[in-house]
């Protein structure tokens, strides 16, 4: 692969900034780093290496897709450091691949797979300085594909921008125990022949009042179900969920209306390999209330256990703390993304130190 | 109310370019023109008075909502020479108040009912010249609110700009005696709960590839099914559809999946006026395939005729041309908006012109 490019220079208030972050206290929230990377395609052509620059506004049409029609995608991911101070990455084949599923529904001109990582990997280290300390927060890596030529009609873009940037992060949800969830039968995310199985930015501003409304009777997130039956639970407004009886640990399918999450994959990899069985299938709202456990996944909260579930009227209380098959999962997870116990199932890329 | 800012210089490249501009080609297509409108606004706060700039491209955060979770609203009317020259705009309070209910589902700040109608004179005022012939085009002019502040997490936008540009055109479809539309029975456009009430940006990208499909196969456009049962007809792409079936015109009720037209509200007071009766409420398929007449309406469509309609295996043709009462619908329209008729309505409203 080719190495980055040597980035620009950047002016001594990046020092300050960085003099100034209080890692402790960083939530789900920008803090601006250095560098982004931006590249450019136009229709019909494929994407060629982009190049870093320094992070800030970016310039577009009045008339792009994008601001006018909904045309992009984005995707989220994580770079680590361990304690011996490498930096890795998790799994971003995974959200590499997710991006060309999307680029496809929205007839979108994608990256490569290796253009993907490879651009992941360069704002990485140009941004190197911006992963936390371990155990401190990471650094939460952004990247966007969007529709920025010119086009009046609702139609493909002349011109497609794909831009990574990042920040450094600290937790998703400020929750104690676990979260409070309202499942919703009123709205839904998503609709079979739409989008929600890939990560559209049309999936996101229209939850954006409900679950303010959500937050403001004091629950951390809603639980959306399926708009076909309004019988079966689909996922939270940002990640999956996962429900456990037993020795099985069930989750919705991914056939088109949920997104495939790259933790769901690797938490049902990992609840496999202590002897659960685990289950992708249609789980109803029933189910859900008799579970003895339920926990939600995602690049942002990781894994997260599920305190409470309140539908319509009723309110059930599940499993959490040491004794929760979450926390062991979530432990395991984290374990081996901050390099604590070695990835025997090659998820991690590391950024290479020599390239710095 | 304030007369519009003095518009900045520009450069003799745009002379250029207008002496070029080939009125009768006009198409569905951008033909940039000089000016925009432009006015931002910070979270908590409202719009002031905002200002007429050269038309480019703008600069917005990477991490804006629009960008990253596409929180936008756009509105599309148009502007029209009379033979004696006045520049009249057709009912732009109606989109004024579309884009406040936009904006009240989409948690975003929206300019008042008055600084919208005002931004529209004055972006049509700075683009005079680019408002076509009589009878050659119209002047299509398309505001966006789109949240532009940096905003790493699903929220409102700590800052919205709000943004007028336009150009001119010619004709929605390339069609002689009407569209041919295909029913999608697979996917929906909206769902319950959902942002198909409104102008949301969300709404468009995903049915690109519907479109392209469609269009691929031959026909003009796609006629949607509502997404609970799957039996009633709801719009196509980007515009509103009507039956008429003896002296009766139906079109389906506004009640939160479709978005409910300026053009539909005024031909079906048009209707009315000529005595037919016109109903607001669900249309099967079944009564769509034994109508007389079947047409769409919308800013970009004016009114056009379907020709056919494709439903499964089964293709039904319906009544084109003279005779048809969408042609009247059509004429009656048209002669208000470029002023053959006069408008008795107060849907015009007029562009002072001494503010030139
Ligand atoms: C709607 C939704 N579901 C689930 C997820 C979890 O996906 P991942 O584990 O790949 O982060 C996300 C993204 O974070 C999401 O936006
Ligand atoms: C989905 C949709 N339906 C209907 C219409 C027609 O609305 P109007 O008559 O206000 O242009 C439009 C916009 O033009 C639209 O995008």
């Amino acid at each position: 692969m080719a190495p980055a490019s040597s980035p620009l220079p950047i002016s001594s208030e990046s020092d300050e900034k960085y003099a100034n972050v209080k890692w402790e206290e960083l939530g789900f929230a920008l803090t601006p780093t250095d560098y982004m990377y931006v590249a450019k395609c136009k229709e019909g052509e494929s994407f060629s290496q982009g190049k870093i620059v320094p992070y800030g506004d970016i310039s577009i049409s009045p008339c792009s897709p994008i601001l006018n029609y909904g045309q992009g995608l984005f995707e989220g991911l994580k770079a680590y450091r361990t304690e011996d101070d490498r930096i890795r990455i998790f799994r971003p084949d995974q959200n590499a691949l997710r991006m060309l599923t999307g680029a496809e529904r929205l007839c979108m001109t994608p990256p490569s797979l290796d253009q993907f990582v490879e651009a992941v990997k360069q704002t990485v280290l140009a941004n190197k300085k911006w992963v936390p300390p371990p155990g401190k927060g990471t650094l939460y890596i952004r990247p966007l594909l969007i529709g920025s030529g010119a086009s009046l009609g609702v139609a493909p873009a002349p011109e497609t921008t794909f831009l990574v940037y990042a920040s450094p992060v600290g937790g998703y949800h400020k929750v104690s125990s676990g979260l409070n969830l309202k499942v919703d039968h009123k709205h839904h995310r998503a609709h079979s022949g739409g989008t929600g199985g890939v990560k559209s930015c049309t999936n996101y501003s229209p939850v954006v009042k409900l679950l303010l409304e959500a937050k403001s009777s004091g629950f951390s997130d809603i639980l959306f179900l399926d708009a076909a039956t309004g019988r079966n639970i689909e996922e939270l407004s940002a990640c999956n969920i996962f429900i456990v009886k037993g020795n099985i640990v069930s989750t919705p399918p991914t056939s088109g209306t949920i997104l495939p999450g790259v933790t769901r994959k690797s938490i049902s990899e990992l609840a496999r390999d202590i002897g659960y069985q685990v289950q992708e299938r249609d789980v109803s709202v029933d189910e859900l209330l008799e579970a003895e456990e339920v926990f939600g996944t995602g690049t942002a909260v990781v894994v997260t256990a599920v305190e409470t579930v309140t539908f319509h009227d009723k309110k059930v209380k599940y499993r959490t703390g040491e004794a929760a098959l979450s926390t062991k999962l979530r432990s395991m997870l984290t374990n081996i993304q901050m390099g604590i116990v070695e990835d025997k199932k090659g998820w991690m890329v590391e950024i290479d130190r020599c390239q710095g």
